[in-house]
């Protein structure tokens, strides 16, 4: 069997993620290796921790990456968090909510779940009154879940935990970047991320950041190699059950005393730190309202052309739209008819939804106005040869009415 | 503060790992993005799968990638083949062997360890005497181990594991590439590695294959996510502890189910099939004589420069060298003398070895004779200058001579 060099169609992602990777992003990741601790390398270390406390809204000293996908980051964070036996509150409105409840099983916790409708999101109080009756040391909770599209608000969340000594944990995998999210302001103890939405680059990298009261109960969980152990370094009663994820072992290799644990992902660090440079250079406040302009063109130009969009319109995120799809029309021959003739990919749906909403992006270096008038024209062609009545230039018309008013 | 792209500068790696990147693997991991599900990216996976079942010299049909870095690879491995209370024996040689140890501690075993001299390796006796007494489930040892510069033959080791109902774990990071290692003729259930070493990539995935044998025991602690479960889906008595690290679900993802899990990392995916590609185009048999060739051309070098090798020169890794750090040497001011002076990064040592004997490396991309020569050569000058009497071009000329008569 003979392999040829890597070589991908030309293809316009704009489903809810992965999307095309910024191209400066893709630049950097192709500059040449230097060693682990090269003072150039722990210097692009430092510079990356900075740059994602800019985009976490965050002074966390503790904020760098996990070498993974998203995921990683997510269980990196708890199961640093909770040792077996912990109660952990989970509230769940889409398939990321079962996500963090199945990492968490998996921790050992004792997991309570409490469970909104997919499309629509929790009222503070019923988070309060969760919490009252779980009193739970973790809340692990999803901002914004693209499998429904809607973000919930955490604004009043962090107080509310902080008052009950509950630690929070947010999953922004999906929404950082493009849609408003306040690490500090918010009081959020622990937030991790991905590249491939709203942050523009490759799926391998998890950033994270960590609160001073996270750092500290993580740290009284500490164990350090045996390996690399020295006289007097003590076991902790309660270890991390992962080494990989063990994010004391990962702060030590962040910090100061640079203690080997993995070797850094180099050219997922050069990414990582690129993603961020460009979104702080753009401005975090100019980013959000980017991605708030492209998702609205996007969701009225859907609108015009007669369909309906799924969920909660008041939580939707920025970056990603539901809409049903029109009967009669075959959801997935759709999709392959847009990705063959057209070279745009758009998404299915989990779940619930799975057959009858398609989900449509606008994020990181696709939250652009060419992208959202190239896939409503499309759409509108699939749509009619599929045999439903679409008035000829509605979603593109209506899209560029909003940008001319904008 | 305003931070510039990445632009680190040219070094030369010739330590343990990383080293520089095939310029060939960074450009195919420049390529655009594809969705996870386009017929383009899961063709790419496939291709993936069939190259490392080239590298890997096995028929595995379960032979893929893990998210992460050669470190998540082990995690991946061991956590998915334990379960809490399982017997794994451990025979130690030096610090990877440490790492081992504590990761499967981490996964609740009740872990035996052997330990060897650093430098030394394990007769197949001693490990069988092992395994006799201490009757694991698992046996989990290292090939080779860059922190000693020697490898375990494990020639003998698969079918003493197989005699005795022992499923057998190696951790090939280091040596995958540029040593022998036949997982199938030697019987290895499970084999990691990583892509920093002689594969020529960046770190950041891991490679692993896993045996007919070892797949039924990771697919009997199958469990099911609860965002994608059906009915009828029934959960595992002995659940793996890790979500992310679930290789019966990463199973799922790299199969026909195409069941999603994490969401791929595409450009790291890119650069693990380009360092498989060209291994395969080079043929395996003839990367592993490149290694020998210029590993031996080194290690002749030093010799000839009158410095000590370290460790049993029998089982030495064709890919690095330790050599004793002459008398009146700071061997930490000589090794940035070489960086500073010369753009040359050669390795330091971990524990007892710390400060005693520096480590050099000839491998993957930088497994050529110009590396070889020129790292002899700034040698000579920074040895010189630190006091040690050198004669003039020995290093050289014997790697030369080397070469010629090769």
């Amino acid at each position: 069997m003979s392999f040829e060099p890597i070589n991908p169609p030309q293809r316009l992602l704009m489903g809810p993620g992965p999307i095309n990777a910024d191209p400066r992003v893709l630049r950097a990741m192709s500059a040449q290796l230097v060693g682990q601790y090269d003072p150039a390398m722990t210097g692009y270390m430092n510079e990356t921790m900075e740059l994602y406390r800019g985009v976490f809204r965050t002074r966390n000293q503790q904020t760098m990456l996990v070498d993974g996908t998203s995921r990683a980051g997510i269980e990196a964070a708890l199961v640093s968090l909770i040792e077996p036996g912990d109660r952990v509150l989970v509230p769940v409105f889409g398939r990321f909510g079962h996500l963090l409840r199945e990492i968490a099983e998996r921790c050992g916790a004792e997991v309570h779940v409490i469970e909104a409708e997919w499309g629509t999101v929790f009222s503070t109080d019923a988070i309060a009154a969760a919490i009252a009756e779980v009193r739970p040391k973790v809340l692990a909770i999803v901002h914004g879940d693209t499998s429904t599209t809607v973000a919930q608000p955490l604004d009043e969340i962090g107080a509310l935990c902080a008052a009950n000594d509950v630690i929070l944990y947010a999953d922004a995998t999906a929404s950082l970047g493009g849609n408003r999210f306040e690490t500090d302001a918010w009081g959020v103890d622990v937030v991790t991320a991905g590249l491939q939405k709203c942050l523009g680059g490759p799926s391998g990298s998890a950033p994270i950041t960590l609160s001073p009261r996270a750092v500290d109960l993580i740290n009284s969980r500490k164990s350090i190699e045996a390996g690399i152990r020295s006289e007097g370094d003590v076991a902790s009663a309660h270890p991390i059950r992962s080494n990989y994820f063990d994010l004391a072992m990962i702060m030590d290799y962040w910090g100061p005393k640079r203690l080997n644990h993995h070797t850094e992902a180099t050219s997922a660090l050069y990414g990582a730190r690129e993603c961020a440079r460009l979104l702080v250079d753009e401005g975090i406040p100019e980013a959000v309202e980017r991605h708030r302009l492209h998702g609205d063109a996007m969701a009225t130009g859907l609108t015009a052309m007669g369909l309906t969009l799924f969920g909660d319109q008041k939580h939707k995120m920025n970056n990603v739209v539901g809409v049903e799809i029109p009967d009669g029309i075959d959801g997935d021959g759709a999709r392959a008819a847009m990705l063959n003739d057209y070279g745009i990919e758009i998404g299915t749906s989990f779940g619930p939804l799975h057959g009858r909403v398609w989900r449509i992006g606008t994020m990181g270096y696709n939250a652009r106005r060419d992208t959202v008038l190239l896939t409503l024209a499309a759409l509108e062609q699939v749509l009619r040869r599929g045999g439903v009545t679409v008035t000829a230039g509605s979603g593109v018309g209506a899209a560029l009415d909003m940008y001319a008013s904008a």
